[in-house]
């Protein structure tokens, strides 16, 4: 089964070199001199925030790279411990190495109980998990008595840590809202499939816990996008990595950054049948309604992550005759918006159009999907924030100002 | 008293006319057209972010201005109360308009039970105060069953209710490190007297009020500053405005933004005399130690609140002879920085070189300043991102890519 997911990322991965140029480009050998000239647009559009070796999008070609690598080859080869290391040290582990990690991973699962105790005291079915996400890892913080060292080598300590709890600070709160009770991790399973046990209660075959594995590579990282620019943001006035991190969780929870794919999922149940995929798509056009998991910001071509995913979905929910359904419907609205707005306007799934019908067939919440994304980006948000924290200064923009100038001061009664 | 005071802030103000120009400057009656062209520097330093009409710093003359009204007028004449409606309607209320805001802000003090119980179940005397402060407001977004909802008009209420609600989570933060009850906020004080009262179970004099009134008037907005920008970025994924404002929070806490201030009253006790204050000059500048409280990476004049805060500090540490005794240090040292760096370097003392003393000399604890900061914050932090809202783009910048291209997958047993 593992040969097979291989072989579909092989191909996606053919399609991708096929479709797209895949010519290696130049090695970045000069030097970023600030101040650099910028074409700035709203939402900070082209601006230069700093120079980076983590990662990139070549949005034109359709790349996503981590560290110089392709995310096809770390999708077909990798593992989520692996891809881990790789963001926070700049090269893949030897076997001894990777060892270590994992087993630092392992030992760092664990959450104290007071965790715990807060989350059962929140209105957990009420608040959005996202949000009680973000108070489990600000009370992390709060449990901490070293905190507020905010050295590199302690942030990074903080890092790895929370790359491991948020797996299971994640389970907890998708079992809490079940009314199920909490299940302690598992250290005789690797990180993904931990993750699908402590949030299921049951161990998962080689194929789920392969397809979590990859699901989180693939969200491991993606540039400087807000969640993980507004980590790096917070954390440049040098405060601590919690705090850092719980902006990310904070940004990511918002609809147009991580709540997307809950929404494809949303309408994709909507659409209810592929026979009512050309009558819906017809009506969204007229009405101007936005078609949720298609283009892009950054991507002008195919999503690399979506390539895989789409296959993937095609495979897993075969497993699910309603989830099945909903792949058809979007495999359809797939080729509708292809034929009528892909060519001309260059407007392609991204990788939430897939990923929340994976999640789905493997029986988790739509509502999770989210934390699902954060826990998978814990190692970019930080990976970045360190890198930048290597070389740190506090961001303060400029704003413009176009209001009145100079106005006195009128007592109240003359107003 | 309250004469006194208002004559402190007109000489403050005579003074920063004299030495800095105040012609008014001209009306901005263009349009800001995106991209616009930067010279963007690590930090984003001159980077765009947005076009406002919240208020702004101008750094070379010294002026700190919120729609249009200048600081030291907002400090004479006006309160926090009306500062804050100012800073969200963009003009000052009538009598009728100030007395329903005030109301409402006066209704919104209160703030649930289980907030206080989550706070009283955290290892209060251990974890910063930001930090405490960072997840109760995380839980007061918990416990809003309608904190999903990013419309303008609820966001502004959540921004209302918070600009209220921090000054009491503040003071019972206050008293629960000290071992004491939390105290219910009395509705028949202003905001300022309130928090005084909330934090100390004295209702404050006229004299105290004031002085706190007036330190949450000139803490209320500063330009493009990290919290408020961080506090901006979070929202403009379309997520909520509590974990937008818990962004904020978490910014300030780092010592390079609202942390200057303890910092400064640490070096004061630390010199301790003033008969110290030359020899610690001279081996702070021996050894390059930076020296806290001067200098600003937008004030290229003297910091018009320093302006007001100095002669207050004066005034108020008059009542207590351990922070008098403080005070004069901090005045010797003001004169040896300026006389040595002052005229080449344009070093002068910043908000945080004197806030500290004043609130030190209410008998608040240093690890309160930066929280009392916070709360102050609060309107400036919401209003602007509010104004964002209303024409929102998530932010999203760039990095240039500088690691290695094109990396081969090498398998685990070859590397």
């Amino acid at each position: 089964m593992s040969d097979e997911i291989r072989k579909l990322i092989q191909e996606a991965a053919e399609k991708a070199r096929r479709e797209t140029s895949h010519e290696p480009e130049p090695q970045f050998t000069g030097e970023v001199r600030y101040p650099v000239e910028c074409q700035v647009g709203r939402g900070l559009e082209g601006a230069i925030v700093t120079d980076t070796k983590v990662g990139y999008v070549n949005g034109a070609k359709g790349w996503l790279v981590y560290r110089g690598f392709d995310c096809f080859d770390l999708a077909e080869h990798s593992t989520f411990e692996e891809t881990t290391y790789l963001l926070f040290e700049g090269k893949l582990p030897n076997r001894s190495e990777l060892q270590e990690f994992s087993d630092r991973l392992k030992s760092s699962r664990e959450v104290p109980g007071a965790v715990y105790d807060h989350l059962r005291r929140l209105p957990i079915t009420q608040t959005h998990p996202m949000s009680a996400l973000r108070t489990a890892v600000s009370i992390l913080g709060n449990l901490d008595p070293d905190a507020d060292d905010v050295s590199v080598a302690k942030e990074k300590e903080v890092s790895i840590q929370l790359v491991a709890q948020f797996a299971t600070l994640v389970a907890a709160i998708a079992r809490l809202r079940r009314g199920e009770s909490i299940l302690a991790p598992r250290n005789d399973l690797g990180h993904a499939e931990n993750l699908l046990y402590m949030m299921t209660g049951n161990e998962p075959d080689a194929t789920l816990a392969r397809v979590m594995d990859i699901m989180l590579i693939l969200h491991a990282d993606h540039g400087m996008n807000a969640s993980t620019f507004s980590t790096m943001v917070v954390n440049s006035s040098l405060s601590d990595m919690y705090g850092s991190v719980v902006a990310g969780i904070a940004s990511l929870k918002g609809p147009l950054h991580g709540g997307a794919n809950e929404k494809v999922l949303y309408d994709l149940e909507e659409i209810g049948d592929v026979s009512n995929v050309q009558s819906w798509f017809t009506r969204a056009r007229e009405t101007k309604r936005k078609i949720n998991g298609f283009g892009h910001r950054v991507y002008k071509a195919y999503d690399p992550r979506a390539r895989i995913l789409g296959p993937i979905a095609q495979m897993i929910t075969d497993r699910n005759p309603e989830t099945r359904r909903l792949y058809e419907v979007a495999n359809q609205l797939e080729k509708l918006v292809s034929s009528e707005l892909g060519t001309e306007k260059k407007i392609f799934p991204n990788v939430d159009f897939y990923s929340g019908l994976v999640y789905s067939a493997m029986g988790i919440e739509t509502a999770m999907f989210t934390p699902i994304f954060a826990l998978a980006r814990v190692p970019g948000w930080t990976a970045r924030t360190l890198e930048y924290l290597a070389d740190n200064r506090i961001f303060r923009p400029r704003a413009v100002y176009t209001g009145p100038s100079s106005r006195d001061y009128v007592p109240i009664d003359q107003r």
